[in-house]
C-alpha cells in the first residue's frame, strides 16, 4: 500500500528505530488523515535518506513510528542561498514554500533600505518549509537563519560562493546566459529585494562585490515573491539538478 | 511628478481622449490612492501603448482621466499560452497573477481527470491578472478564456503552436535543454497539470501528438501552481523575452 504520509523528524533513522512523533504530526496522523497503528508512512530527517516506517500508538500529546526500511538514500543536493527582503503577508509564506520546492538549501531574510517588514517569524517560515518539504519529497529542509542587514550578509559572504542578484533597475544581464556558461552546481547565492528594489547606493555596492553578478529577469517588473520563484526555477534549470527526474516516478 | 497610479482602460487613447474611468477605479484613486483631481496617472489599453494622463473628477459612481501624451509605444509581447488545471483557493489566484508578471498572453483552464475543482471564476481570474498588469508594467492584459477538458484543448490546437507539457511521471527531457536549442519568441503552450498529476492515458495522449513535448522541471515534486510560475520563468528566459530589460530604470 502507498505510504500514507511523509514526516520530517530529527530522530536518527535505522531499521527497528523507534521514532517519536510530535503532538502536532500524532493530530494531523489522527484527526486530519484519519490513520490507525499500523498503517505505512514515509520518514526522512535530512541525513539518513528516506524510510518506510509503521505507526505505532497515537495519542494526543504524541505517537510513535518504527522506521523498517531504507527507501532512497541520503544524496547530497544544490548548495543554493536564497538571500531575500522581508515582504508582507502571506508572500513572504509563499517564498518559503516555494524556495523549498525549487531547493533552496538557506533562507536568509535580509534587510535592505527600502524594506517596509521589521519582524521576521523564522519559526513560522520553518514550519512552512518542513511541510513543503514533506510534500515536494525533498530528503531535507531548508534552514531559516535568523534576519541580517544587506551589509552584514555580504560582508561575512564565504569565498567560493557566488552571488545573483536581481535586479530591475542599472545595468544586469539576463540571467539565463550567465547561468549558461557557469559550472553545474557550484555554491551559489541568490538575492532578491524588496517591492521597492534596492536603493542606488545598495546597488552600487552589490556592483563593487566581485563574487556579485547582477541579472536581470525579463522587461516586466516581478513582484519580490515571483522575483524569488523565477530565479530558483532558473537557477535549479541551468546551474542546478533541473536536469533531474523525481525518484521513484519514471516509470508511471 | 511620478505618475501616482497605472491603470488598465477599455476606451482608445489618443492626445487629449477624455478616458471614463469605472466606479471600482475612481473609488481606488479617490479612497485608497487619495488622489485629487489633477493628479498625473498612467494609462494602458493593450492597444495604443501606454500614456500619461491626467485625472479629471472623481465621483462616487466613476470618474474620467484626459489622455495627455504617449509613452511607450505598443510594442510586440511574447505569443505564450498557459495551459492550467484549476486548483483550490488562492493558488489559481496565485497562477493567475504570476503568470501575468512573466508574460503568458492566454490563461487557458483545462479539466483533466485529477482535476479536483469543478468550477472556475473566470471573472475574478481577470480581475487579478488586470491588477498584475497594472503592476507589472505590460502593456497588454492577458485573455482568460472559458475552461475546456484537456481533450478539447489539445484537438483544436493550432498549427505552429508547440506545446511544452510539464510532466513529473515517466520520460521527459530536462525543459532548459528542450527550450535552448529552439527558436525565441515561437507561438509556445505550457501545460501544467493538477496537484494529483495527468493519469497515464492522458501522458499517452500527450506523448502522441507531435507537437507536444514532454519536459521536466527537476526532481522535486512541485505544487501545481510552483510548475506553473517555473515553467513560465524558464520559458521567458530561454524562449522568451527574458533577454530585455525593464523600460524606464535602465539609467536609474
Amino acid at each position: 500500500m502507498k505510504p500514507a504520509a511523509r514526516l520530517y523528524v530529527e530522530a536518527p533513522l535505522a531499521p527497528g528505530a523507534g521514532v517519536a512523533l510530535t503532538e502536532g504530526q500524532a493530530h494531523y496522523l489522527r484527526s486530519v488523515l484519519r490513520l490507525e497503528p499500523g498503517r505505512r508512512v514515509l520518514l526522512f530527517n535530512g541525513r539518513d535518506g528516506e524510510w518506510l516506517a509503521d505507526l505505532g500508538e497515537l495519542r494526543k500529546s504524541g505517537g510513535v513510528a518504527v522506521a523498517v526500511s531504507q527507501r532512497r538514500a541520503q544524496a547530497p543536493e544544490p548548495d543554493l542561498w536564497l538571500l531575500f527582503a522581508p515582504i508582507k503577508g502571506d508572500r513572504i509564506d509563499t517564498i518559503a514554500e516555494k524556495a523549498t520546492e525549487l531547493g533552496a538549501a538557506r533562507l536568509q531574510p535580509v534587510m535592505t533600505r527600502h524594506t517596509v517588514v521589521t519582524r521576521v517569524n523564522v519559526e513560522r517560515l520553518q514550519a512552512r518549509a518542513i511541510e513543503a518539504a514533506e510534500q515536494c519529497e525533498r530528503l531535507t529542509v531548508p534552514e531559516i537563519v535568523e534576519p541580517r542587514s544587506l551589509r552584514e550578509a555580504l560582508q561575512g559572504w564565504p569565498d567560493g560562493r557566488r552571488l545573483f542578484a536581481c535586479a530591475e533597475a542599472g545595468p544586469a544581464r539576463p540571467m539565463a546566459e550567465v547561468l549558461a556558461v557557469g559550472p553545474r552546481n557550484a555554491p551559489s547565492g541568490l538575492l532578491v529585494g524588496p517591492e521597492g528594489g534596492f536603493s542606488p547606493d545598495e546597488l552600487d555596492l552589490l556592483r563593487e562585490l566581485a563574487f556579485v553578478t547582477a541579472v536581470g529577469l525579463g522587461p516586466r517588473l516581478l513582484r519580490a515573491d515571483t522575483a524569488a520563484i523565477a530565479a530558483l526555477a532558473l537557477w535549479q534549470a541551468l546551474g542546478g539538478d533541473g536536469d533531474r527526474r523525481p525518484p521513484q516516478r519514471i516509470e508511471n
